[in-house]
């Protein structure tokens, strides 16, 4: 049995299931302060039989696995957990930790069981409350110096759009322009009160297509998996589609982008493709490959 | 012995070398079609008793080494070199080749034997005719798809400035906005009679920064490594590490970005980045490591 932990700012999914990714038993815990939080989570796991637990968790988060400071949140704007070490929270049970950011976890759950399958190039990014981009090149994670924040990269803005963005740390970043709060910032109403509204999913698609004309350009992803609530709007694919097309304008020649249907894509786990992930970890590290 | 292309569009630099990167001899060979340039390149060769060669060449080429058109160039700007094969041109004379960009070899030259000594994930950015980006993560060289064409990522354009730009193919890319042509197109004069004018060196500085921050975001590099006829422009230096703080904010806290000087640095292998790497891709070959 693996365990898996998929740590964001309001809540922690927690599961326990086998090799294959097949999720045995879950729970959803609040996320709290880590002395709140943790003994629940060790909770969940006591008497469960777990060989090695793999987190996706929220960052930065120190990934080396050569530091001391492995699995360690840095300067998160979550306050309570900032120097909290995932490694030393599990090191009173012997349980082995295999930690990596939420979005590279949900990206390698989409490689193993989702959209990716069998690639060894992908890119998954995440669009909802914030957005951000887990990335697997040459059949890894990517993680360098600290992990990507690609979230965060600047975009030529709208003429006429005049919003001051979400992000407190970038003018016109990507998060900043066209996050779920980004969209509340432009408009002054929820994302789904604008269903009906043409103008702000073409400018919504329109800023997603030249990230990914970005990403293209960067990683040369042999898919690109697109979730987050944001992307529950099913409209936007293939007008994303079209204008990431537009953006290339015919620069890249390669069998994959003649067929952006199969290029550009929704994530297939459900929802579940950061805990799968995160489950992988675990049996990664006690063996596997990944 | 080794040898060694680095291929361009307006020559080719052949050499002869061995296992610890050095050039034992060198030659310019004008590149013409491939059937005016191939014989001479041969013929260099002839008798040097080559175990590998490798090859950093002009894209789009493929770079997927269990396809059939491995080493084949795409739909290049270079109509001559279009459907040519390396690996075929060299099919007769019995010597492996091993192929990867012209970018990607100048950054494995500065990671083997120059600014990128034994760090696992650094990029390096050529701005001259073009700009491209050699892409060395988690211990090797980015391919994916194609391979990274990270010149042409879409960039804010500064307010008043409204030069056409020089890439055919997208209207506000890095390479556009800020190779050696593009600073032509905007001041109507070569950069070397610019020197002078301050203006021009604060704006390339700042489109340069933009991209830098970009990268960063993405590939989350221990190093970036720069090199090319613009960065001869030493002055460049100070104003792109401070210019790309400045973009980044503060967002990420890493000990590599509290130390810009030792972060953004200039290429060390003396134009030699780029042979260096090929010979050291040939020697991977035979069963070195990368």
């Amino acid at each position: 049995m693996y365990g898996a932990i998929e740590a964001g700012g309001t809540k922690m999914v927690v599961a326990a299931g086998d090799e294959n990714g097949n999720i045995l038993k879950t729970a959803r815990i609040p996320t709290g302060t880590p002395s709140e939080t943790i003994p629940k989570i060790l909770e969940f796991f006591e008497g469960q039989d777990i060989e090695a637990i793999g987190i996706g968790a929220f960052g930065p988060v120190c990934l080396d696995k050569d530091s001391a400071d492995y699995g360690r949140i840095g300067k998160s704007p979550k306050l309570p957990w900032v120097g909290f070490s995932w490694k030393e929270a599990f090191s009173g049970t012997g349980i082995t930790v295999a930690v990596d950011t939420d979005v590279n976890a949900a990206c390698l759950g989409e490689v193993m069981y989702g959209s990716g399958k069998g690639l060894s190039d992908v890119i998954y990014i995440t669009i909802g409350t914030g957005i951000g981009v887990g990335v697997y090149c040459s059949g890894e994670l990517l993680h360098g110096m600290l992990h990507p924040e690609a979230g965060h990269i600047l975009l030529p803005v709208r003429e006429g759009d005049d919003t001051k963005g979400s992000c407190p740390y970038h003018k016109n970043c990507f998060e900043g322009l066209a996050s779920g709060p980004a969209i509340k910032i432009r408009y002054g109403k929820e994302a789904f009160e604008l269903l009906e509204r043409e103008e702000v999913w073409e400018l919504e698609a329109d800023y997603i297509s030249k990230a990914l004309m970005q990403y293209i350009c960067c990683y040369s992803p042999k898919r690109i998996i697109l979730g987050g609530g944001v992307m529950n709007v099913e409209k936007l694919f293939p007008m994303i589609r079209e204008k990431t097309s537009g953006y290339l304008n015919g620069y890249l020649d390669t069998a994959e982008l003649k067929n952006m249907d199969n290029y550009i894509v929704p994530a297939l786990c459900n929802g579940d493709q950061g805990i799968k992930g995160a489950l992988f970890l675990a049996k990664n590290i006690t063996g596997g490959q990944s």
